[in-house]
């Protein structure tokens, strides 16, 4: 399946200059969205998983589907504020100022292996929070996966002790 | 499964005077997770769906796999300005003043017949405007679905023309 056929261009959004991948096409196919879990579940190729995150919120949407397919359980990632129990935290950039991203101090056991997922991957400051926050409760990051990596935007490099995988590349 | 074995009280979250349904340790158990899957799927009672409608953002969490599962496609409902392709908004009433749920024009066709899902049920305003979206495409609301229905708050109530199922009551 050729999944970029379902992922529309948005010219100017958020804001001008900005062309943003909207995904919501392959979501709403039923064919495309089977084939696109089942393709991001291929990509952790048999590697034991015991715990997948998924950021808030478009990540929601791959990332407890990822963690049934592997007999996993799946930890939301939110920003400060969201989550109700007891929290560890790790700042990330923005364009300007910063932002919050908090996982819970029971999510993730020490020695876990762990997924990362989130829909896009962008400048990386996001998911290396993440593997941060991961790293902070002793779990173990395996791999980061993507259904899109805006290969652009260079955010692999900002994370080179990790394997960035992903379904669709720009 | 007892799932509300699952399912802990956060006394005064997000604020003073309200207990919260956190729903954590169910996600993050791999066997809950797949029997609480299953059993939100049962409760679809195999009508047939052509789209789930998922609630911004824990109604995300299940709504994609219940997609799957009934072969169906998903669509988001999100915030005001978090859609980057055309939209129709609805407003919806909040404890003070109001927000705006939005979804794209071209997520649901005429006739389409749509399962509504979201983590809880509270005073069922989200909802209503949730089904109202639904309805301005032309779809039929099938059934609201939930993971906990917090029945003290009479949500339902205010839902009188929709079949509301949950997993758990409180």
């Amino acid at each position: 399946m050729h999944f970029n056929e379902f992922v529309r261009d948005i010219v100017d959004f958020p804001k001008p200059g900005i062309t943003f991948k909207d995904i919501t096409p392959l979501l709403q196919d039923p064919k495309a969205l089977q084939q696109a879990a089942e393709a991001l579940y291929v990509l952790v190729n048999e590697r034991p998983i015991d715990k997948v995150v998924g950021v808030d919120s478009r990540g929601f949407i791959f990332a407890p589907i990822l963690a049934m397919k592997l007999n996993a359980g799946f930890v939301p990632v939110r920003k400060a504020g969201k989550l109700p129990f007891r929290t560890v935290a790790e700042p990330y950039q923005l364009e300007y100022g910063q932002d919050i991203l908090e996982i819970h101090t029971d999510a993730i056991l020490k020695g876990e292996k762990v997924l990362v997922h989130d829909d896009v991957l962008a400048t990386g400051g996001t998911c290396k929070a993440v593997c941060k926050l991961v790293e902070q409760l002793g779990g173990e990051v395996v791999q980061c996966n993507f259904l899109v990596n805006l290969t652009f935007l260079k955010g692999a490099a900002q994370l080179p002790n990790y394997t960035i995988t992903s379904l669709l590349s720009y």
